[in-house]
């Protein structure tokens, strides 16, 4: 059963005029997917009081992106000081931006106070450091991790290996301590998965938290403005698999609502997210072109991208789709390594991958690559980290990254101070 | 049994006084000890026939450090355009530089031809490709992949897995095609473990270079200029772990040369090595300050630097010894995860490490960062990467590479674009 959608918002040729402009690689985003998507998201989840998605910056740091999603009522879930910057660039400030970090340094916290951010607090040490250091501001957040939840849960890994958030015992106490300082506005998160697919796995976290905090409600007579129930909303990176059926977990977590947060009469309780990976995800594609074709042991396909370009193969194995422009109705009848030019065994982005017969120059594409792709390129072998591009809803292409150049990877070094050195 | 040296080149209150001027986190190099480990190499290996280090400029890739090691004779291993350019910066062109790449773009042939560096072809269709489009040099080298052994060797891993290299076949194949161009002058390399710490496997990788180099020779009618044996002695990352005992392997590559390119009266043969890791490994140190302590399920001490500093620990759960400043005396009593701020679980560099008591505040040095360390780092998150500072013998300390600033991540955006953009 194929489920995933393999179609590609452009043909070879339309590439091929694009390359006039921009040599590849290139990354290419499709901003009416992304659109269309983000706006599905919202209706999907229009149940949950005052929905809101925080689109993790990291996934993919384009302010291109981040003004596209924040036309959309996106907000911004940032975990540094350039995100907290790229986010306010986009437009965004006050309560569309989360500033969820850890082992966070004072920097930030003041900035996060500085644009109006909600602050999400890492660690129970980190009210006092934040005090401090920015002031308090009018709502807190903190970040939950339920350890080894001793009640059971199996669709929830091992969070109490995770180095982020409160134990239970610190959630108690770091409210109080907040209350009792005078702060009146409070939320609570957790995010405990990655790239998770399970539907269920959303919906017990929902009730982990709703029940949590009516626990907490109670005890510390206190009222919580927003839950964020985090991200890690997995995508099909395989052909074979299914996406999240986003519809379940939208009941789910409406249905836990109704029935811990509804029944005990609380006040209304915004529910947010912080999905990633799920927004634009599927709508980025990387786009290289054959360089060489080898064969010793076994048969190889170098292109003119690396895992500068995009490490999650090479560093966890990360699957993702690869198909060859043009030739997308021809049988995947041989077998090859698709290599990048890094001087490294693991530089590779398919191993024993059935594609149809690659020739030099044919332009492949990388799919699955909107998120947490161009962001985690490295430059190490002195590679240097491509273009972005947009494929705007008119058909039009835009640059919202340029490359790389040598300059810039040298920009750090003085050539200057090196010619006196001895 | 300890073995591995855990002196520090340097004192806690030499560092504070050193952040005076650069904070924290930042690498510190050890000029001191580079050159005295570099003179140890050659004086171990003068008795191999030409005998030249050329040294992986992806381990370190400063040209400071290049600097300093090209007066100790040592030569560059680039394979990249930028790595070929950052050698021709330290000073060194023609014959002191390999360029040794795979996938490789037409331009990185073209620089390294007018450098006059040698050329290690990767594949059999660069020999056209190179011809192409920079013409053959006077002196070519093939590298040899030597794939599933069928003699049998258990000493090196499972080549036949990698990309590198040519096979057996293609290289008679290969030569016979340059001899017939015309070509004179050869070289041969292979290079297929990493971080190896067992010295019979160099010793045997020699063997089957030199055995080839005397079969290829008689066959094909050639005569080899050089013979580079890669890279890849290890370094003892664990204080229990023993160095490689160099004058092992330079004794056993000595009997073998004789025994082989001696004994078949061959012409003298110059033996070249490519450790990057070897030379500059042990003396590099990451030194960050412990910003938080936090205590949920287990202790985490939290540091100011990130995986986009080290990505060792974090990708291949490398082990780093790490260190306390002040505190070497004191016993490791307490079970840390020793993180940073990415906002990603695996960013850790040490898990369930025995430390002293670590306080807020703390200087922590992380070892055996002068190899992979800097040269991996990303921008993931936002994190920015640190400045490189050289401790010199006079005991100065030298800037050798500027911290990243938040314009330099920004720096490929363009934010005017962007007020326009909708």
């Amino acid at each position: 059963m194929i489920s995933k959608d393999l179609n590609l918002p452009f043909t070879k040729e339309e590439i091929l005029e694009i390359t006039n402009k921009y040599p590849t690689p290139f990354y290419i985003y499709d901003e009416k997917m992304i659109l269309e998507n983000a706006r599905k998201m919202k209706m999907i989840f229009k149940d949950l009081p005052g929905f809101k998605n925080y689109f993790a910056v990291k996934a993919l740091p384009n302010p291109f992106i981040l003004k596209i999603l924040k036309e959309e009522g996106f907000g911004a879930d940032c975990s540094s000081l350039p995100e907290l910057i790229l986010a306010e660039k986009a437009g965004m400030t006050g309560e569309s931006i989360m500033m969820t970090s850890n082992d966070t340094p004072a920097e930030e916290f003041i900035k996060a106070k500085e644009l109006g951010a909600y602050i999400n607090l890492d660690d129970i040490s980190h009210i006092d450091y934040l005090e401090k250091h920015a002031g308090l501001p009018e709502i807190i957040c903190f970040r939950y991790n339920p350890g080894p939840l001793k009640g059971g849960n199996s669709f929830i890994g091992k969070p109490e290996e995770a180095k982020f958030g409160f134990s239970r015992d610190q959630l108690f106490e770091g409210y109080r301590i907040l209350r009792d300082k005078g702060i009146k506005r409070f939320g609570m998160h957790t995010m405990v998965a990655s790239n998770e697919l399970n539907p269920t796995y959303f919906i017990e976290t929902a009730r982990i938290l709703f029940e949590l905090i009516v626990e907490i409600s109670k005890e510390l007579d206190i009222s919580f403005e927003f839950v964020n129930l985090g991200g890690g909303i997995g995508i099909p990176y395989r052909p074979d698999q299914e996406p999240v059926p986003l519809e379940t977990v939208a009941k789910g977590i409406k249905e836990i609502y109704d029935s811990t947060i509804t029944a005990n009469k609380l006040n209304s309780l915004k529910v947010f997210l912080e999905c990633g990976r799920l927004v634009t995800g599927p709508y980025g594609y990387l786009v290289s072109q054959v360089r060489h074709l080898k064969h010793t042991y076994k048969d190889y396909v170098g292109l003119d991208s690396c895992m500068a370009n995009l490490m999650r193969p090479g560093i966890y194995g990360a699957y993702h789709h690869i198909t060859v422009l043009g030739k997308e109705k021809e049988t995947a009848i041989h077998k090859y390594d698709v290599t990048g030019s890094l001087c490294e065994n693991n530089d590779k982005f398919a191993i024993d991958r059935f594609l149809p017969e690659v020739e030099i120059g044919d332009l492949i594409v990388i799919h699955d690559t909107g998120a947490h792709g161009h962001s985690m390129g490295f430059n190490y072998n002195g590679k240097l980290r491509s273009a972005e591009l947009l494929l705007r809803e008119d058909g039009n292409v835009l640059q919202i990254r340029r490359a790389e150049t040598i300059d810039d990877y040298f920009r750090t070094l003085d050539f200057e101070a090196l010619k006196k050195f001895k």
